[in-house]
This record gives C-alpha cells, sequence and structure tokens, in this order.
C-alpha cells in the first residue's frame, strides 16, 4: 500500500522530471537558434520562462507540504532536500537559456562571421551533462551523476580554449569584437549550465550514498575532479 | 526554556551569519584588490573559499539534523529551507569573489589603462545588497528585503551601461581589449553577486511573511520590480 509520504514524494519526483525537462528543451532550443540565427526559437525560450517559473514555485511549495505534513525521515528527508536544490539549478538552467537567446538576438541584427569557436560542439556536451544528471536522479544512481562530474572538466576546458581565440579574434579583427563578445558569453553561459548539472549531479550523490560529495569530502570517489568554482 | 529545536535554530542562525560574514569579506576584498592591482589580496580570497565551503557544508548539515531530530513545523520549517538557500547564495557569492580575483590576476600582468567603468561604485552598491539582505535576515525585516529587490535594478543598469562603454572601448581600441574584457567580467561577476543578493532577500521574504515573492507572485509588493534574469 502507497502511504501519502510515498504518494507525495511519487508527485514530487514526476514533477521535477517534467520540470527538467522544460530546462532540457530551453537549453536545446536557445543553442538552436543560435545555430541557425532564428529568431522565432528565441522568442519560445523567452516565452517558455514564465513557464519553468511557475513549475519551480509548485515543486517547492509540495516540498514544504510533504515535509510539514508527513514529516519524513532519514533518506526520504535527503530525497526531498535534494529535489528541492535540484529545483532551484533547473531553473538556472532556464535563465541561462533566455540569456543565451538574448545574445543570439543580438547577433542576428550583425552580420554573420566565422568565429573560432564550436559552440554546438559545447552545447551537445553541456545538454547531454543535464540529460545524464536528471538521469541519475531517475534512476538513484551516483555513479552517473559521478560521470557528470566528470565531464564538468571538458566543458571547462572548452570555455577556456574559446575564451583564448575569441579574445584573440578581438585584437585581430576589430570590426566582429561585438560578434566575437557574443559567442564569448553564450560559450560562458553553458559553463554555467554545466555547472547546474554538477550542482544536480552532486545532490543525486547526496541523496543517494549519504554523503556530501560538496568541496572533496568525498574521499573515496573522484568527486574532487568534479569540484569548480562556478562562474 | 529553549527548547533542543530552538537552541538548533540559533545555532543555524549564528553560523549563517558567519558564512555571511566570509562571503561578503570575499567580495570586499576581490574589489580592493582591482582597485589597488593588489596580488597578495587575490590571494587571500582563493585562500578563503575553502573556508567558506566548509562552512556551506557544515550549515547543511546541521539544517539537515535538525529536520530529522526535531521535526519542526510551519514557520520554524520555512526559516530552516530559507537557511539552506541562503546557504547555498552565500557559496556562491564566495565563487563569485574567486572569479574576480582570477580576473584581477590577469590584469595585473597587463599594463594598466583608463576604462570607461567605475568598478568601484558598482562593487560599493553591490556589498550593500549582500549587508542588506543579511541584515534583513538577521532582523525578519521583510521591508529590508523588499529594499535589496529593489537596488538590483540599479545594478542591472550599472552592468548595462558598462558592458556597452567596454565593447565600444574594444573597438575603438583594440589594444586593450584584454583588459576591457578583463573589466567586463568583473562587472557579471559583481552583477552575479546582486543577483544571489536579491535571492536571499526572497529567501527572507518567503520565511518572513509565509508568501512566495519569486517570480510575480508577491502581488502586493514590488517584488516584481526586483525580479530579473540571473546570468
Amino acid at each position: 500500500m502507497r502511504t501519502p509520504l510515498n504518494l507525495g514524494m511519487d508527485e514530487l519526483r514526476q514533477r521535477l522530471l517534467h520540470m527538467g525537462g522544460l530546462a532540457e528543451q530551453a537549453v536545446d532550443r536557445a543553442c538552436q537558434a543560435y545555430r541557425e540565427r532564428d529568431l522565432a526559437r528565441c522568442q519560445m525560450v523567452l516565452e517558455n520562462e514564465g513557464l519553468i517559473n511557475a513549475a519551480e514555485r509548485d515543486i517547492d511549495e509540495l516540498a514544504f507540504d510533504i515535509l510539514a505534513r508527513q514529516q519524513p525521515l532519514a533518506g526520504d528527508l535527503r530525497f526531498i532536500l535534494a529535489v528541492t536544490k535540484i529545483n532551484s539549478d533547473l531553473e538556472r538552467v532556464g535563465d541561462q537559456s533566455v540569456n543565451i537567446a538574448e545574445r543570439v538576438m543580438d547577433m542576428v541584427e550583425l552580420p554573420a562571421v566565422q568565429l573560432p569557436v564550436d559552440i554546438p560542439r559545447m552545447a551537445a556536451a553541456v545538454s547531454a551533462m543535464v540529460r545524464r544528471a536528471l538521469e541519475s536522479f531517475v534512476e538513484g544512481r551516483a555513479e552517473l551523476a559521478q560521470a557528470v562530474l566528470e565531464m564538468d572538466n571538458v566543458v571547462d576546458r572548452m570555455r577556456d580554449e574559446a575564451f583564448i581565440l575569441l579574445v584573440k579574434t578581438m585584437n585581430d579583427r576589430p570590426e566582429v569584437t561585438r560578434q566575437a563578445l557574443d559567442a564569448l558569453l553564450v560559450a560562458r553561459n553553458l559553463e554555467r549550465v554545466a555547472d547546474h548539472a554538477t550542482n544536480i549531479a552532486e545532490d543525486v550523490i547526496f541523496w543517494v550514498r549519504g554523503a556530501d560529495v560538496r568541496h572533496n569530502v568525498g574521499q573515496d570517489t573522484d568527486a574532487n575532479a568534479g569540484e569548480a568554482v562556478k562562474e
């Protein structure tokens, strides 16, 4: 028999997954908009932000409600706290997608130029991180979450590389400074999405293992490799 | 007589204040380092990040412990949830300070140049936001928190202004592109600190009023003015 607590937690999990889907979609659309210089897609990202914000609020309220009424213990309590943290991170993924869409809207007004940065490749890596972080949550698998922490380093390297090449471009070709800056900021936004995926993965590990892997505490794991300053 | 729950919540409040002090100090030091091109201060910011990370972990553990053992209700439960969210934001303020310090370390290697951006003024506004957000928490005063939401718009405008002028500088004087970019990224980091102060203020209002002002729900307030996409 399902207890009210179990039912509440199932509902919470469902809603968080729905929220995750919205956040993933927002990133993917913003990056497609970048690739295709597509203002209509930018508009969709901006419009969907309201949905993501509303979903965040609902999840927080449900979590509060469950804590207040059911007073869950130990593993259940950890799960609910993890959900509220993952929830915040997903909302911020939505915010980053809006930022990317805004940069694309700026770019589209300027002449298209070739730039030494592979944003689609970076976007694919970042999307995979978000997707895998959510999978690790659905399946409650700490080792999947662990893989996300490792992917974060790859994205950080891509961002550093983009940074160096784009600054060089600004120096060499001042006439495309604005476009290069837009691309640089998109790369930064993607890096931040990756940081949120990392946070989610850490929260999953916290929930599954009952250990705090944040800030180099998970000695028996490679979590340290995933620890990075968020920008 | 103080109950275990009351004692736990007092302890939680004290630790969060200490954490807030560390985060504030980190921002102030990073900005002073910018003003004075001071590598020693950058180093202090980098070194103190470990303290902030440890403080975040301790607070989360204490909050979990109180929830598990004391099963607080209503206002107390809201307070503890607010603390865990404020805690994350303070840790991220520390991360932003590290980012600023790293930008300063890059700048110091380059020739000093005059740039059309008043970083110290922006830093003062942002520090005031963090300080006031923490005050609103200590005193449990929603109207102080409300003032923080309004200050966020001012900081956003400063960032936009800096953005426009610094891009123009990059175009007009390609030889100082790197310095202009460093300043632009410092301005962005400060804007993000302001966003975290805004998040904290929203959490204080959530706790004090029991209402969720996030995402334009607080109809009887000016909270809408403070709602902004976080970058």
